[in-house]
C-alpha cells in the first residue's frame, strides 16, 4: 500500500517548475482558494475550478444545475477561506448545435446562483468544442485580518461541520443508478459562515471531495489525525441514510465517496461543553460536530474502523464508478474500510 | 447586409438575463478586462480566454505554444486595460493517455510567458476531457488613476500601434497551408506599454482577434471611424509581407483575419507632427502611426477601400479557414474588399 494521493502527485509534479509569487499567501494545497496579498489589511481570493467530467457522466445533465454547479464549487472555496464574494467570470465551452433553450437555462443556472451568492457575473469567454465544459473563476476579498486556511490545527481542536453530509454522494450514486426520483442536489456556498468563521476557527475547507477526502487533506497538512463522535451518524444528510437503506450499503461510504456537498468543514480550539445539547451556532446555522483532531495519524470512524494515510489513499485513488456500478465501487470502499477495521483489532 | 456581428450579438444575447455587479467600471464590450473598483484609488482588472479551437485546429500544435498562448492571451488583455500583472490561474483539461513530454511542454510554455509577464502562475484546476483546452484567468491591479477602456476616443484622435501588425494571420495562413518552414510566433503582452499608456492614451484594445476586428469594435464602441494614412503599409509585419508575396494575397488581406498578433492599437488627443520624423515612443517602444479617427462611420484603407459597419461585419462573421482552404478564405476577404471599393466609388 502507499500514501500517495495520485491526483496529489499528479498536482505536485505539474507545478513544480513554476516561480511562485512572492505575494501569495499560500502555499500549494494550503487554501481553498488562492490567497494573493494587496495591501496591508487586504487579501484577494481566487479560485478556478471547471465543471467537465460532471457533465461528461452525467451527473450535471440538467443545464441548469451544470450552470449553478460551476459558480457554487468555486463560491464554496471563497467561502473556506472566509472571504466576500466579489464576482465570477465563467468560460464556457459549447458543442456545436446546442439548442438555445439549453443554452438559457445553463445561464439561468448561473445567474440564479450568483443571486443565491449575493454576487454577479463580471465577464467570461465563450468558445466552440466537442463537450460542454463551464470554467468558473471566482473572486473574494479579505479587507481586515487573515484569511481561513487549511493549515492551523492542534490536537484536540474539535472539528465541525455547517451542514449535514453524504447528499452529495448519495444523489451521485442514484444518478448512476439511472433513479428517476432524484432527491433535490442544490448546494449553496456557505459565505456567510465562511466570513464569521475567520475570526472563529482554527482551519476550514470544503467538503467538495466528501467528508473522507477532506479530513484526509486536513490530516496530512497539519500532521495529525481525526477521532469522529460515536455520534458521527447523526451527522449524515437523511437523503444519504435514505439512500443507504434502499441500497443496504452502510452510511459511513456515502461519507468516502468523492462527490461532496459543498459543507465547509472546519476546526475550533478545544470547546467544554456538551455537544448535544450546546450546539455551535455560526451565522444562524446550527452546525454539526463530528469530533476532534489527535495526535496520531488515523481517521477514526467509530464502528467502522481506524483509517490510515494508507487506506486513505486507497479510497481517494479509487477511480469513481461508472454507469450502473455503483455496487461494485460500494464494494471496494467497503473492503477498504474492512481492512481500517482488521488494522484496528491487530 | 447587416452591420450585426454575430459573435457580439451572441454575447449580447446570453448576458442579456445577467444581474450586474455595481462595483464593475466596464459595461458589456467597453474594456479588454473586466474593471471592478476595490476601493477609491484601487481598480482590479481580471480577464479570462481559452484557448481550445486553436489547439484543435493545430493553430497551436506545438505544447509549448499552446500553454505560452493560454497565459499570453489573458496578459494582453490586462496590458489594454493599463494594470499591473498580478498573476493567472490555469485550468487545463487534459485527455487521456497525454504524454508527460507533452505536459511538460504545455507548462512550460506556462510558465516561460509567465516569467516574460514579470508574473506567477497563482493557481489552477486540472480535468480529464476529449481535448487540450487550457482556460487562463489573469489579473491585474490599477493602484493610481482610471483604467483604460475602448471607449473615450474623439474624431482626430490619432491612432497607433504597438508593433507591426499582420504576422498573426501570416501565421496561421502558413499553418493552414501545411507549411513546414514557419516564422516564429511568439506574441508577448504589451505589459510595459499598457501601464505607460494608461495616462496618455484615450482608448485602448488589443488586436487579439486582427487589426481590422479591433478598429471595428473601436469603431462601433465610440460611434467613429476611422481613416488610416496612405502609409499604412508601413505599419505591417515583414512576416506578413513575405506571406503576401509568397501567396499573391493582398497585404491587406493580413490584416482582417481573425488571428491576431496581441499587439496594442491606442488612440490619443491630435498630435500636430510630422509622424515619419516624430515617432511616437512608449515605453521605449518605437509605435507605428496608423491614422486618425473621423466622425464618419466607415474604416478608410486607401488603396483598398471604405469599410462601413456591413462590410466589417462581413468580415468579422466569415467562418475561419479550415485545412488547406486559405485561399477559397482569402477570396472571401477580397470579395468584401471589392465591394467596399466599389461602394466608395459609387
Amino acid at each position: 500500500m502507499t500514501s500517495t494521493v495520485r491526483e496529489l502527485a499528479f498536482i505536485e509534479a505539474l507545478t513544480r517548475g513554476l516561480t511562485r509569487s512572492p505575494l501569495q499567501v499560500n502555499a500549494l494545497q494550503e487554501s481553498d482558494a488562492e490567497l494573493v496579498r494587496l495591501s496591508a489589511g487586504t487579501t484577494l481570493a481566487v479560485t478556478t475550478d471547471t465543471v467537465a467530467e460532471e457533465i461528461a457522466t452525467g451527473l450535471y445533465g440538467d443545464p441548469w444545475l451544470a450552470g449553478w454547479m460551476a459558480v457554487m464549487v468555486n463560491f464554496s472555496d471563497i467561502a473556506a477561506v472566509g472571504a466576500d464574494p466579489l464576482g465570477i467570470l465563467i468560460a464556457e465551452t459549447f458543442p456545436a448545435g446546442l439548442s438555445s433553450t439549453t443554452l438559457a437555462a445553463i445561464q439561468r443556472g448561473i445567474n440564479d446562483a450568483c443571486t443565491a451568492c449575493g454576487s454577479h457575473v463580471l465577464g467570461g469567454d465563450t468558445n466552440e468544442g466537442a463537450t460542454l465544459q463551464l470554467t468558473g473563476t471566482a473572486l473574494g476579498l479579505i479587507t481586515a485580518g487573515t484569511p481561513l486556511m487549511r493549515t492551523g490545527i492542534r490536537p484536540g481542536d474539535a472539528v465541525y461541520s455547517t451542514g449535514p453530509l453524504g447528499a452529495g454522494n448519495a444523489y451521485a450514486a442514484l444518478v448512476v443508478m439511472k433513479e428517476h426520483d432524484l432527491p433535490e442536489y442544490k448546494p449553496t456556498a456557505r459565505l456567510r459562515e465562511g466570513t464569521a468563521l475567520r475570526t472563529r476557527a482554527t482551519a476550514c475547507m470544503d467538503t467538495s471531495d466528501g467528508l473522507m477526502a477532506t479530513l484526509d487533506q486536513l490530516a496530512r497538512l497539519n500532521g495529525i489525525g481525526f477521532e469522529l463522535s460515536a455520534e458521527w451518524r447523526t451527522a449524515m444528510h437523511p437523503d444519504a441514510l435514505a439512500c443507504s437503506a434502499a441500497t443496504g450499503l452502510p452510511p459511513w461510504v456515502f461519507l468516502a465517496g468523492p462527490h461532496g456537498e459543498f459543507e465547509l468543514v472546519f476546526t475550533v480550539r478545544e470547546r467544554a461543553v456538551d455537544h448535544a445539547t450546546e450546539p455551535l451556532i455560526i451565522a444562524g446555522t446550527a452546525c454539526h460536530y463530528l469530533g476532534r483532531a489527535t495526535a496520531g495519524g488515523t481517521i477514526d470512524l467509530p464502528g467502522v474502523g481506524k483509517f490510515s494515510p494508507d487506506h486513505r489513499a486507497a479510497l481517494r485513488n479509487l477511480d469513481p464508478p461508472g454507469t450502473g456500478s455503483v455496487q461494485a465501487y460500494a464494494a471496494k470502499l467497503i473492503a477498504i474500510g474492512t481492512s481500517a477495521r482488521e488494522s484496528t483489532l491487530s
